[in-house]
């Protein structure tokens, strides 16, 4: 753990330069705007640790797999979100010696993260080998309202004296992967250059051939004059300009540069140059302090929509707001073909692909915060991968149309190459199930089904309905060899919770079917024709839900998470020696596997997902079988277990798992935060105050509130979209108010009563739980 | 399958060029003698498909491991036997054309390995572009008689009319592994260059330092006269000396080429140079055809003690010698610190490392073919390495001296990183302990205890009480997450023999501790205090031999292979569908996984084990209940079953077995042997002739024999060494002759007496099974 971020409402402080700590802070205050982003890498020369890295969403390469023994049904390649141009880069000589945090002496340093206005400050004084001292302020932002272009400040003073200094902006194409499994090099350069008002630089991506176009415009002032380019360098896939003035003391000199990042994911490669230029149009009508005007408007707009609002706790309204900051810096939902990858654009991990993250923990975030089209253009990505999941399917043995959804992808095809995850984590194909049964749900939309949602259910189903077997010794239908989303185990028969959403998803498509038979519109023709499933496969179907074997323990009166779980030494976390912890870096891994120890709820997914089907004494005992023996090795499990402890009235339980989940990179809790932030998670952390305090749930076409407060808090206030409403839901110690301000009346059950909004209408309770 | 080699008694004839097969062919004739060997590369340059390989026993070189994801545990490194100097290279210019059997007419081609007397020929016609003909016949042997040393020959008739000749003879230190993780290149050239006499070049293995001197001496003689070095070449690693000359029509080239290769492993690096031309100057005394028949000399004397002779049978004749003979081109016994790699000198697959193919298949050949010391040699190369097996153990999290002997080692640390194989194929721990106790089953060598056996055996079993442990649920122990010998299937609980083999270990272990208590020499005291082994951890492994779980189905009144094997579609591998066989090729790894089918005996090697547990219809039973489940793609798998076969008098079924262990390789089963030969599973085929038909066991002390003979058979004959005596036997239709060709006396019984054979005694037995 690092707890050196200040606490504060809006903003995310390091008031002190931890050399050995930049990786974590060069992740912690990463900034994007959807389309692209960047880790805090300095803009001056820096030769300590770092982790250089600026990301293009949906630009990627697929590097050659790495495998100790290849198995059958492996991918060929693992297709990963790569380092991309880098176009912040200045070196700054000051009296001719180079500006190095890791040379200087550093008197003083902040670095800042304005979330509230989506701009990322640095501030630093230090003393040069000859005794100077200068003072520097950087500011810089990816623009929400523009995305294909980001800007930044660096204005340098001279503290002690009059000094020369040279400045050398740069725009660099020639980066590398640190995680490139065979140290290949993914882009190759194409062309670069100087026009008359800046430099370019032309590179594509190796294989899948994606064009880059980035152009930089650096301006260069003191208080008196604009400096002019006083030499352009060119170096194989950089481009450079230099900078020469004289700086008295206490003088300024401000460098400004805007960079515009286009590429052929989005236009005509003939086109690039052209688009460039108008974009550089528009942007420089406009001074840095108007930019940054105009990107605090745009956020502004984001935070009216989906600020939630804590009093009494500053740890906690940081935390949130950070939370919901990244979310919106990583996914704006306007281009489906984009998805969040695990680390969004703040590090090389997990590829920044996707995963069934988005499913079971974004979906419901951008749901309640955003237009329905959002959630419903991550549905549409796997729609449109449907093809490829049923591809990856046959290529594992299964026919007649049945999908198995990649576990990591980013084109549809299959990209991981763990044989226990690639080939049985399949519960994945599940969560996307739920995700169109949870859309229809929360937006009453039920056209996805028959536009999109069918075909993807039916093909799933179809795949359930194959992986299970007939097992001649129970009389039941068994799935042998999975693994479930506790991965601290592998190959396990019969994982209750993959059983269970297989049959829930077979139970779903079924009534789907049903509900489409009885439609009679000629428009649903066709979709009729597509998914036809005959009426042996249908009665196989059924067969399979009635006679699905669960794992159950009658002596405890719970589900087993596999069978033979209750083999293993069950032996509490909290007895566990402090020192072991986490186990996951301490522990060989057939340790962990044989122990009882879980990442990450696997049961209590199951509840969570299908809470209606079961009763809270049913949650309760469930909980209190599973919970003592999980370690929370996974960012994704606080959330879910915070939701259930807190329908269970376990609110400190709950709001510990809240402080867990909200700040486990602000505080790194897993240690690994370096490697870059857990986006999807913190869709997890949105949920834990929705879902899990607030106790919102869709029920029947209606909004349902419970609230709850945490003894900490004086308050928590959050704004809810829901069916064409906007929602104001202000929860204090001694009731809640939910006001409506939008013109759309809504349904609302609370637990005391159910009844109709009106538009503008507020409603006060005067209790909560 | 591939079936062109030739079935011939003692000779492996290929008599036509198959270039596609090429690879095939060169494990098929590669050749070696214990200390070196190599695949059957051409000299002359070969364009089209070729494994170039050349090896060094014991010179290996740790390869940074690849994975697809790290778990903590894994090795750093693999360490891998590589190929090593090329010595045989000739590029030879016929009238200015490269000599090249890829791109000239081939007229007549034979590749013939002599296996009586250890060596390889090769003969061609060919026609050149300028429709030259010239006849090569080729001869090479790695000599037993002096195993740093071979040598070869090479001669070129002018067939069509007089011809320039070039020749180029090269010693190549310059050579790469096609196995290598990152392409890396293993060694460095440290010196090279022309003596008197020839050639020589010095690598030296990066890291591990093992430096290798290699010297050349070629001589190129006409009818008339013998030629002078025109020319001699150096580049990087590699020297080469170039003749020339006229050949008149008929007249024939006669190229030698003799090498030795000494290395630091064996000798002081000072010396290498020295050591060399003392083998020169043994070896040049001789002629190329005393070379010979120095060579078939010494493999008379092999043949002598091992040879088996089957009558009536030519293809099984072939096969059987043809395992002797690799076998024995293996592993000579004569360096403890030497090891049996399943590919031996044939390829670079498995990187020439120990697997438990050693303990559990090739000791019993050892044992009864050679003197007592080879085997035990192969026992104190895991006694050398009890320190790595113990920090093994520690490693994953075993303490207070418990070891874990690695999958896969050349040097005692593991190199194997697959979880599923590296964690929990662990039964490799009872194979080693059961080594020991059949050597001194067989030697009556129960000093090997006391000198070392109990040290390994104990720390064994202190392994075996850690990796259990008790399930309160079942009041028994029980063992989680293992792999048993049927690797198609991971990661699964209570594999029966692995539960059998570790309670088997536990229960010799502490009959030699109780024996050890009984003895009194003073010798033994040091040894009482090393493995002291206190009363309460005697108590452990004893309560953990009386409640091991064993799975067991009662309905059929058969062990289960694991946890939940009858919830398996238990399909007969009868009614597979055989294009989709070998499984392994054409299925993902998930559907094996799931399927009930199984790769090699796992409950029945128990049954091949431990056998006086078990009467023959509990055999029987547990035979009949899993052989139509096994698909017998593991090289190891149709010995054992042939032996139990063989054990249920279905003669014809081991029959069949029999075939497919003994010609897996010559007929190429399972199309894998281009990457080298299944050495280990051919000491199984040993077995399947003298366990298996002859029913050779030793009980008591006393040798027992029971043959049977195959209906296609008239007769075979074998030797075997035991206790001091030679033993002929000698079966036939009506019945079999014992004969003590030795003067030491031995007990023996067949299936209706027991007796004493004294020296130079014979027994006929009226009968066979």
């Amino acid at each position: 753990m690092k707890t050196y971020i200040k606490h504060n409402p809006w903003q995310i402080i390091e008031d002190k330069f931890r050399p050995e700590h930049n990786e974590f802070s060069e992740s912690i205050f990463a900034i994007g705007n959807g389309r692209m982003g960047q880790r805090a890498n300095f803009e001056e020369e820096f030769s300590g640790k770092t982790l250089q890295g600026s990301y293009l969403a949906g630009i990627y390469y697929p590097d050659k797999t790495r495998v100790g023994w290849w198995k059958n049904g492996y991918p060929e390649y693992f297709a990963k979100v790569i380092n991309s141009i880098d176009w912040i880069g200045l070196d700054i000589l000051v009296n001719g010696q180079v500006l190095d945090l890791h040379q200087v002496v550093i008197k003083s340093f902040e670095r800042r993260l304005d979330m509230q206005r989506g701009i990322l400050y640095r501030s630093f004084i230090v003393e040069m080998a000859d005794g100077t001292q200068i003072n520097v302020e950087a500011s810089r932002m990816y623009h929400l309202f523009a995305s294909e272009t980001a800007s930044l400040q660096y204005r340098i003073q001279a503290l002690s004296g009059d000094i020369t200094l040279e400045v050398t902006s740069r725009l660099n194409a020639e980066v590398i992967n640190r995680d490139s499994n065979y140290d290949e090099k993914f882009w190759e350069n194409i062309d670069q250059g100087k026009e008359e008002d800046g430099i370019f630089v032309v590179a594509r991506t190796k294989k899948t051939g994606f064009e880059v176009y980035a152009k930089l415009e650096t301006s260069v002032k003191t208080a008196t004059s604009r400096l002019e380019v006083q030499d352009t360098i060119t170096s194989a896939g950089c481009m450079a300009e230099v900078y020469t003035t004289n700086l008295a003391k206490s003088e300024i000199c401000s460098i400004e540069k805007r960079v515009a990042i286009v590429t052929s994911q989005n236009h005509a490669v003939a086109q690039l140059k052209e688009i460039t230029n108008n974009l550089f149009r528009t942007l420089n009508q406009l001074d840095f302090e108007q930019l940054k005007e105009k990107q605090a408007s745009a956020w502004h707009a984001i935070w009216a929509e989906s600020d939630i609002e804590i009093s009494g706790d500053v740890a906690a309204q940081q935390a949130i707001r950070y939370n919901i900051f990244q979310l919106n810096q990583t996914y704006t939902g306007e281009d489906e073909r984009l998805n969040i990858g695990p680390k969004g654009f703040t590090g090389e991990k997990y590829g920044g692909v996707t995963y069934w993250d988005t499913e079971a923990y974004c979906i419901p975030f951008y749901l309640a915060t955003q237009s329905p089209k959002i959630a419903r253009n991550l549905l549409i990505y796997r729609y449109q991968q449907l093809d490829k999941a049923i591809e990856n399917a046959s290529k594992l043995g299964f026919d007649k149309g049945a999908a198995l959804y990649p576990m990591v992808t980013i084109n549809g095809e299959e990209c991981h190459n763990e044989w226990e995850i690639t080939f049985e984590e399949i519960h994945r194909n599940g969560a996307i199930a739920f995700a169109i049964y949870n859309y229809v749900r929360y937006t009453g939309d039920e056209d996805y089904i028959w536009s999109h949602g069918l075909e993807v259910l039916v093909a799933i189903s179809r795949f359930w309905a194959q992986r299970v077997n007939w097992s001649a010794e129970r009389e039941q239908y068994v799935m042998l060899g999975v693994t479930g989303p506790n991965e601290y185990e592998n190959n396990v028969n019969n994982n209750w919770y993959t059983n269970r959403i297989a049959s829930w998803c077979l139970e779903y498509t079924l009534e789907c079917l049903e509900k489409l038979a009885a439609q009679h519109s000629d428009e649903l023709s066709l979709l009729k024709a597509k998914v036809a499933v005959g009426a042996e496969e249908q009665q196989k179907w059924q067969h399979v839900i009635a006679h699905m074997y669960y794992p159950f323990d009658a002596k405890r009166n719970v589900y087993l998470q596999q069978d033979g779980f209750l083999d293993k030494e069950l032996i509490p976390v909290a007895q566990l020696d402090p020192s072991q912890r986490p186990i996951n870096q301490h522990w060989s891994w057939d340790r962990i596997l044989r122990s009882c120890y879980i990442k990450q709820a696997d049961v209590l997914q199951g509840f969570y997902f299908f809470e209606d089907k079961f009763d809270v004494d049913t949650l309760g005992r469930h909980y209190e079988f599973y919970e003592p023996f999980t370690v929370h090795e996974s960012s994704l499990s606080p959330c879910v277990h915070a939701i259930l402890a807190a329908k269970l009235n376990k609110v400190e339980k709950a709001y510990e798992f809240y402080l867990r989940t909200s700040r486990l990179d602000l505080d790194d809790y897993n240690n690994d935060t370096e490697d870059g932030l857990h986006i999807t998670s913190m869709a997890g952390t949105w949920m834990t105050i929705v879902e899990g305090f607030a106790g919102m749930r869709i029920k029947d076409g209606k909004l349902y509130l419970n609230p709850m407060l945490p003894k900490k808090w004086e308050g928590y206030k959050f704004r809810i979209l829901f069916r064409g409403a906007t929602l104001l839901i202000d929860v204090h110690a001694d009731g809640y108010t939910i006001e409506n301000i939008s013109d759309r009346a809504v349904h609302i059950q609370t637990a005391s009563e159910a009844f109709s909004l009106t538009g503008q209408g507020k409603k006060q309770v005067a209790q909560v739980r």
